[in-house]
Formats: structure tokens, C-alpha cells, sequence
């Protein structure tokens, strides 16, 4: 996909381990950092309720980010094509119960938006010095609909 | 801590991101990769229920192992020192809904066991050649008791 990577558990998995009681679904995300290194943080984020305004859109130009639910409740992604340094036609999606997304570098996104508490995640990106964040707000927004 | 990080939203984040609504609990994990490099697999395991026998731990020797649950359900994480290239003192404790765990490169632990379906796990692991796996059955089982 060019935006980023869908992570879950569908069809089989790569290898069966723990004496088949467990199956590892193999490294599914692209990760990609240009310089510092994979961490993990926790974020804890307000949800939101649709329809809601896109206002602002941002990519990380240094690295991948990856957002992991702890819960099964789906949430809101938005991604957007680059025209020129900005971002163009975005596409919003809901996620499946127990997907999990990745967005390739340089990726225009929406903020992350869960669409119900305790919009607990675990997100895997780029830890290093230097600013990592581009910021786009529209002047004109877009109405994301149920 | 000696076997690894606790990860989870506690307390002050470190940061306020998007404009106030997310916490950023920033870099919780000591991720530590002799080779290779850091990737995100999906694990999906069945469900033990105790008491449950603990007859074998296992160590990654060129990898830490984070194990992000994508539900709020809790589950069993065992760990034990080491003594001359066997565990020793296992210690078995329940996680608290909301937390991830991270263990260091090396640690004796148990096998991936969620106490509930569906099982489903992030898992933030070593990707590179080589082996990376050592078991030890125990000659006598422990009991883990609730």
C-alpha cells in the first residue's frame, strides 16, 4: 500500500510457535527511520466523534509511525497524497477490531483519532534530535462523515 | 527493572501533542538489538487459564521483546534470573489493564500467555538471520497459582 501497512492477524500466520499454541504474523511493518532509532511511547488521546472537521494534516519526514490499539475499538485514520509539499486528496478510513496501521515515512496523516475512550495506543517511531514534524492546515476543511 | 519496562499512560505524559487532546508517555522500552533490526509482528495466541503449570522458560540472547496487547484484558507475564545459563526464581505477575511490557535483551521468561481471547498481541521484536532462541524445561514444573 503507499501509504502505510495494515497489521493484523488474518489468514495464517507465518510460523506457529509455543508448541502450537500461539501464531506469529511476521514483521508487518515497514519501519524506516533516517537517523536516531525505534522507540515505544504510549499515547493516551481524546476521542472523537464523527463527522468531524479535517483541519490540519502533518507527516514526520525522518521516520515511520506506527499506531498500535490496546483495545479493539476501531478508530480513524486519514491519509493524504503529496502534491508539491502539501498535502492532496485525503482518505479517511475506520480500522477492523484488531488491525493495527503503520505510516511510511514522509506520510501526510490526521492526527490520531480514536472514536471512543480510553483511546489508549502504543506508537512506534523515530526517537532523535532534530524536528521530525511538518504541519499543513487547510484553508478550507473537510467534512470526514460517518 | 531488571527484567525489562512496564509501559502504560500513568501519571503526567511527557509531552501534550495535537493541540492539547493527546499525552505522549514518551519512550518507555529499552529496546536492545545485538544485530538485526527492530520490527512489529502480530501474535495471536490461545488463551491459558489458571493454575497452569510452568514447565519451560525461554531467553532471546541477540534481542529485547515487547509485547503490546491490543485489548484492555490482562495477562500472565513470568520472568526469573539467571543462574549459570538456566532460569532460577521464576516470578509470575498479572498485568494491569492499559500496560505493555518490554523484555531486555537476555531475560528468562515465559511463553506469551493472555489469560482471555482473543489473544492478540503487538510484538516488537529482533528481525535478522541467526538464532535467537534458547529453552529450558524444567526438570519440576512450578505451579502458578491465581
Amino acid at each position: 500500500m503507499p501509504y502505510g501497512d495494515v497489521l493484523d492477524a488474518t489468514g495464517a500466520p507465518d510460523k506457529l510457535i509455543n508448541q502450537g499454541r500461539c501464531g506469529r504474523y511476521h514483521d508487518q511493518a515497514r519501519l524506516d527511520f533516517a537517523d536516531g532509532r525505534a522507540g515505544i511511547s504510549i499515547f493516551q488521546s481524546e476521542a472523537a466523534h464523527l463527522p468531524l472537521r479535517l483541519e490540519m494534516m502533518e507527516r514526520h519526514p525522518e521516520g515511520s509511525q506506527a499506531f498500535i490499539p490496546m483495545s479493539a475499538d476501531p478508530f480513524l485514520v486519514v491519509v493524504a497524497d503529496d502534491a508539491g509539499g502539501t498535502p492532496a486528496n485525503p482518505k479517511a478510513f475506520r480500522t477492523q477490531p484488531g488491525q493495527a496501521i503503520n505510516l511510511l515515512c514522509g506520510t501526510w496523516h490526521g492526527v490520531l483519532t480514536p472514536l471512543s475512550e480510553p483511546g489508549l495506543f502504543a506508537v512506534i517511531d523515530r526517537i532523535g534530535a532534530g524536528p521530525n514534524l511538518q504541519e499543513h492546515w487547510f484553508e478550507q476543511d473537510y467534512l470526514i462523515e460517518d
